[in-house]
């Protein structure tokens, strides 16, 4: 049993979902397990992590959509409005999405399912750089 | 230190939830591992997994009936409506809940308390094969 | 490679979040593991876990404000009542948020971003005793 880690980052243009799935396949490979487990962590608190069908971009959008009806920007109910009234809405979005994913390692990589893409979701309306580590443990 | 996994299939009638905390039960009994950690993951991007109360039926009829308010089947806000009126909901339902549950092992056994079962959400209104991954690492 | 768990009980005066990242970093350092994975887990499906920005109180409050909006108490969809008008919404809360969190360890402590803050969230309106598991694999 061993274990790797390997971080990176990811810069944002601002709210909207990133493809991550290669990033994280390398920094399985590198690891040089061929099973056990990988653990993806985003070390953010207004961006997260999804795995999402990987296969039609309007899903993200719709995705996009419903999150931004569910908790809106500048909604009268939030209070922590000092950093802008994208802010709150991005933590409630974070805290109802992951901060880390956690996928078996079969055969030297992460075991999605045909459909899961990874991808890192920036919550902010501006751009930012997004630290993510990858973690595997196996042998 | 070891590692073991193992796959199973769970067939669905159809939208609502299956209690698979046997399987997982038996799966990281195989195992062998009296200490460590196991996850249980879903490869699939419209059905997911949740740690719920196992108790009274009506919990889960009630957060099927909570999902089907919170995401509605046609919404308008969606485009992503090729795969049918539940397909974009089902992708939504899955990134609000659980791709992947970790529990800690103890005595050879998932640690859930008292009233955690294990179930499979599926999110689509028609029959699926959807496949689960449960790995075990400890000693 | 090696393994550790240890477990503390969180007791709570009633809905709202508790602050256990110390807790949590006292767990992480016992393993005495440099590098690898904490596991930190709820035995409890009225209670979850969140990684929540730390710095303003307000945005922990804006968070339960969201809850109380999203899941109402008493709302009339419920029928799994007998346990008081907070316990469905509590369990709903719980499966919207998590039950387990996975972190990366690296210089022998739990890797957060320097917003990251770990809270139980209690989610009922009584006090409780909740008990957690944090596990740490590593070397």
């Amino acid at each position: 049993m061993q274990h790797h880690a390997e971080r990176f980052v990811v810069r944002t243009p601002g709210r909207g979902t990133q493809d991550i799935t290669a990033r994280v396949q390398d920094a399985v490979a590198h690891a040089g397990v061929t099973d056990g487990l990988c653990n993806v962590f985003v070390h953010h608190t207004s961006a997260s992590l999804i795995l999402c069908e990987n296969a039609d971009p309007q899903v993200r959008r719709d995705l996009e959509a419903f999150a931004a009806r569910l908790v809106p920007d500048g909604d009268a109910l939030f209070e922590h409005t000092d950093e802008g009234p994208d802010d709150m809405p991005a933590h409630v979005r974070t805290i109802l999405t992951q901060s880390s994913l956690n996928i078996p390692v079969e055969r030297g990589q992460a075991s999605l399912g045909t459909w899961q893409g990874i991808y890192l979701w920036e919550h902010r309306t501006a751009a930012h750089q997004r630290r993510v580590t990858v973690s595997v443990v196996g042998s």
